[in-house]
């Protein structure tokens, strides 16, 4: 996702600085082909920015944030990772009115139209004009810090946490023996449950492996509104289970039914 | 449920006779319309029949089970509750070779098509011989006592799993102030769900308060096959939220949310 945005920051006509130090050799390639600027430290980026942008798993976010707001950065801040609104307004805090809230929904940005990145705080307009004609549609909403998170965190509960509830399903039914009768009756009854399944392998398999994190923040929203947060605690619980697929070819079913399901 | 299971074996030819005693007015009325014969205790009622077939809320299968046992009955017992493989196998030992496990799928069969009922068991054909040609779909399924259940909890698991989800998340979203936002972005990337959530608030009201013990039936069904069971432990504290809306009109979305959220 980070790649994408950067692409879309700099196609706007902006320069785009990022770290190396501590990537990956592959998280460098695609920093270069997103038209990045990369320096060695983090406080040579900062020296050269007016907005920093965080995008990074969600359990490094407010990390992340403590090592910028250590350098003594000024500037705007902007949160793009899915953190719970109560992890946003932790990380607000270390840069007061310069913290912009985000929330990016949809696929990495490589096409116009399907990526919206939503922004909220006292500073949210002055980010949505990095993004001017670019595939990012970048939008400010009302509601303060946290308000992105909170759209992203609903958001996520459905998609992510509706793929996970039927992978489990499907584990459930195998486990059971029953697959072949279950299948015959989603196909009279709830059509597109065979297909979605499948398609959820496939498509969380490689990905599973940092929506863990992501299942945690959203329970912890539930819980912060008083709403019961096992929905997305079973779903962290069913991607940590398949985050060995990372950086594998996407998964078949009958692999995550064997990787949800307990050796016997 | 119970009403239109009767009156299908009743439209095959079959007397159904159903027990009187301990049932509400409303309860009688149904069983009147759906042409069972009503005697007063339970005993008369299994001195005059081969099978038994239990159709109750999941909480009380057991213990239904149990007094039928209790009056030495020697016929087939079928239980169609939405209770999970090790509560059905708990009754099946009541029954030995006389029990019959079912799972009913789809609503009221009021109308021909619409609702299947699967049948495992040694005895299981027996049974489906007693909805020839009626509103009710029979279905023999090979697996033993425990594999109808079984479909019933993976099939639940994600229809009355995701509706309880999709209303977790609008209270969710209007606790954190985001419900348009969240809206309008459904209406581009998730079509359907500003719907489909409105239709599950309606759907599920007036039957939330039974549906909290089936959740559970589904959680112990993923525990025992070493799955996590918090999505469903989730639904059922949803749904017991929302009990309060037994035997009125269907609830709107608004009030299902007011329901849901602690009140602050």
């Amino acid at each position: 996702m980070g790649a994408s945005i950067a692409a879309a920051v700099s196609s706007a006509g902006h320069e785009v600085i990022g770290v190396a130090s501590g990537r990956s050799l592959a998280t460098i390639d695609r920093a270069r082909e997103a038209q990045m600027t990369l320096v060695e430290t983090l406080e040579e980026a900062i020296s050269r920015v007016d907005v920093v942008l965080s995008i990074c798993p969600p359990e490094a976010a407010l990390d992340v944030a403590h090592e910028v707001q250590a350098t003594g950065y000024d500037g705007i801040y902007v949160d793009g990772n899915a953190i719970s609104p109560e992890t946003a307004a932790a990380i607000g805090k270390l840069f007061d009115n310069n913290f912009v809230d985000g929330g990016i929904v949809g696929p990495p940005a490589w096409r116009a139209g399907a990526t919206r990145f939503y922004l909220s705080g006292a500073m949210a307009k002055d980010v949505v004009v990095l993004f001017a004609d670019s595939l990012v549609t970048a939008r400010a909403i009302s509601g303060g810090a946290g308000a992105a998170s909170a759209v992203k965190m609903c958001y996520a509960a459905y998609t992510k946490g509706s793929s996970a509830l039927v992978l489990a399903i499907r584990a459930l039914a195998e486990d059971n023996g029953v697959t072949e009768t279950l299948l015959a009756e989603w196909d009279i009854s709830q059509k597109g449950m065979r297909d979605s399944s499948e398609r959820s392998a496939l498509g969380t398999s490689p990905k599973a492996w940092r929506f863990a994190g992501e299942m945690r923040e959203i329970a912890a929203t539930f819980n912060a509104a008083g709403l019961p947060n096992g929905f997305h605690l079973a779903a962290a619980e069913i991607y940590e289970r398949m985050a060995h697929f990372k950086n594998d070819d996407p998964a078949r079913l009958e692999q995550v039914i064997e990787a949800l399901l307990p050796k016997r």
